[in-house]
């Protein structure tokens, strides 16, 4: 008897809301695991949590850093070939559009995932504050979402126990940072990484 | 009349002794800079002055971050084609081999640059511990200079003045870490920034 062939394990994508780098990620992640026989399992996550943790702080309060991360943030969206507009709060708590993607996620995951990423553009291209609960509402309505039915969902507290059951199970992985991808076990932090994740899949390991 | 064909502004490369970035980056700039008809100035520099301005740590006393980052070096270091054993002490203060440096470089930059290689190699491939005086008069020794030269200069005050003001010139243009790249005025922070850096010259911005 020959074993059966198992399909590859999905890669596992962490990021947050207001973290530019994670947009870039979001962007690219699912076209580059396909090139490999990939799914993406995205997780919303929270940096706010991990700041605790690792006692690093929201880059544009670093000294020095701070500043050229804005300017590297910029040029890195260039790179990327993706449009970028510094938004003007930044950043932002994103508890609201994490449990949404997750409350939509656990229904129907390619959804969740256009919804992502038009939370990613509002926040990053088009400028709107998606910290603000009715623009979280506004784009998942747009992505075809009960208005009404995601508005109780999210003032209950069984969505937030659950965002905050997932940013846990994610410390307890090690992530600290946005984005961040495990492909079988091994862990890539930030989108200058993606180089390295991509020569990974195609290799299997290096 | 027509005006005369300036050369292309030399590339300004700062690296710490200590950091396994500034080494990855130190083994490539040349070659990268002189594909697109520039030189490299190097500029030895200290992190721990940074860390003073910034509020960072050095990143293996940093929660999580700390453990991710000791594996992102192995595996960048194999994606970069470059050997590399961890250092059983790291990091170390590096103001001797950056005086060295210096110092070398006033007279001769070929020579310095190839003692810079030999110092990064000598901690980074072969475990040795450059923080020790000794050991960086032997590696500039190895590259015909003459060591009890070079061990009165490092005992004067002249080189520490020397060293204090060319980091406080880093600090003043930006640098916060290592490896820290400027093309033009451009500011490039990180090997992983390494193909930006390139399209940047290949297309003179972007």
């Amino acid at each position: 008897m020959t074993e059966p062939v198992q399909p590859a394990a999905p890669i596992d994508f962490y990021f947050d809301f207001s973290s530019p780098y994670g947009y870039f990620a979001a962007e690219k992640i699912d076209a580059l695991a396909a090139r490999h026989g990939r799914t993406v399992l995205w997780h919303p996550f929270l940096l706010g949590v991990t700041f605790k943790v690792t006692g690093l702080a929201p880059l544009p309060t670093i000294p020095l850093k701070g500043a050229y991360s804005l300017h590297d943030i910029e040029r890195s969206a260039r790179y990327f070939g993706l449009p970028f507009r510094q938004p003007s709060v930044f950043p932002i708590p994103t508890q609201h559009a994490a449990r949404a993607f997750l409350w939509l996620n656990d229904r129907n995951p390619a959804r969740a995932k256009a919804f992502g990423l038009a939370a990613y553009r509002a926040y990053f291209v088009d400028d709107v504050n998606i910290s603000d609960l009715g623009a979280v509402l506004e784009l998942a309505s747009a992505q075809g979402v009960d208005r009404d039915e995601l508005s109780a969902v999210l003032a209950g507290t069984e969505i937030k126990a659950r965002l905050a059951a997932e940013v846990e199970l994610g410390l307890s992985r090690g992530v600290f940072g946005s984005p961040f991808v495990f492909v079988d076990g091994e862990a890539f932090w930030g989108a200058d990484r993606l180089p390295q994740l991509e020569r990974w899949l195609a290799e299997g390991g290096f």
